[in-house]
């Protein structure tokens, strides 16, 4: 058995019971080091193995083949393990073996939009784009387009991998792309180091999120034209016929 | 004290720990029938408000009311409590009351797109795009634009509310303008009542998603033009450029 679990943003309590279960049913619980490091303590009989950063692809043949051997593995993934974790990555790496697909289990976890969105207040409660701001396994065009037509048509963006060393301009770049379609005064948001040491949330506009420089650990909200600051609170209502209901209600009074 | 809670697609052990202990600490548990029927079993010491479809915002004043008495209250949402769920409305309704808005805190959970996601395969390993189809509250012109801007950029479409007695041909809609991007064959999915009896995942193409009636319980995806169908599971590739490299390693050989 294979089980690829989504661990959520990082503490023990944001896992899912079905997680807990699977990671205590595992003998053997592979991942990137910084993962495996966070969830050592709350399971210390077990045995791990760790690799590096931008190890992916042996990352999931070590999974496989410790599992080939016998053994019981989970591979574990930060946040959920479909939404940019290594789900897929198993899966086309199993291909050549219709048995072995059916003995991965995929375990889903509270992706960092879900996480982020409930320190932030509910950014997400509409519509929204996922979108990587990483070229380095997709081209920055395409990149580009998707944020740009997000903007276009009013909707939330969630930004995963907003910068890297060498991508320090990243976000930059994709705000002056909504700003050609939104207000300066859009209501956005960041979280970084979500459910870990170092948690920082804050709630600003597109224009002072396009000068604010963020590092790998955060995910950032740009919200659309609906999205409003309630107290500090970053809020996209859930359907938009209301408000506007009340807008004309307040115009005839 | 008032737990907005994402109790994730239904089942116990789909909870996060988190929301487990909310609605343990908690001495009163609001929600939609359907969903308290659903938790009433799990926390049989509790005291439980349930209200009908439709009634959200009666909902969310009820168990700000039941707060304000001075109860500890979990107000549940199926999924993630953020995502198409009941935390902004709450946020909008607490608005007028700063200290009360200090008392709320959302839990979120795992959200169909991560859940479905699991049962189908790895649908969502790259960007992608949340839709909900209900024009409840939202102009369907709205709606089509978002769908419409996503097939456009090559974007992998979730679609929340798919479905309904008077929307029965939505789904058939949205396939329809995505139909003017992507190829019939593209890879799409969907699953119905996740974590739930009558549980059903299927992997189609476009062309029969289009001619496929399906209902309010299921969450469909549209995948992009990279997603295949791996021996009967949807997956979506992390990153686009292995496999542009691998193609054209393939045609100099």
């Amino acid at each position: 058995m294979l089980y690829i679990v989504g661990f959520g943003p990082g503490g023990y309590e944001t896992m899912t019971v079905e997680a807990v279960r699977a990671l205590e049913d595992s003998d053997l619980i592979v991942g990137y080091t910084t993962y495996v490091d966070l969830i050592r303590p709350w399971f210390p009989e077990k045995e791990f193995l760790a690799t590096a950063m931008k190890q992916e692809k042996e990352r999931c043949l070590l999974a496989i083949q410790k599992e080939e051997d016998g053994r019981k593995v989970a591979l574990v993934c930060s946040g959920d393990s479909g939404i940019y974790g290594m789900a897929s990555l198993v899966y086309e790496l199993a291909a050549r073996d219709e048995a072995l697909m059916k003995r991965i289990r995929v375990i889903p976890g509270v992706t960092a939009a879900a996480s982020g969105g409930a320190l932030l207040g509910a950014p997400l409660s509409h519509d929204f784009l996922t979108v990587s701001l990483s070229d380095l396994l997709t081209p920055l065009e395409v990149i580009k387009k998707r944020i740009r037509c997000a903007a276009q048509s009013d909707t939330v963006i969630c930004i995963y991998n907003p910068s890297s060393r060498k991508r320090g301009d990243y976000l930059r770049r994709a705000c002056e792309i909504a700003l050609e379609y939104l207000s300066p005064d859009t209501v956005c948001g960041y979280v970084k180091n979500i459910g870990r040491e170092g948690e920082e949330a804050a709630v600003l506009t597109l224009e002072e999120l396009r000068d604010t420089q963020v590092d790998m650990f955060t995910t950032v909200f740009i919200g659309n034209s609906h999205t409003r600051n309630i107290h500090g609170k970053m809020v996209t209502p859930r359907g938009y016929r209301l408000e506007e209901e009340a807008a004309a209600a307040q115009e005839r009074t």
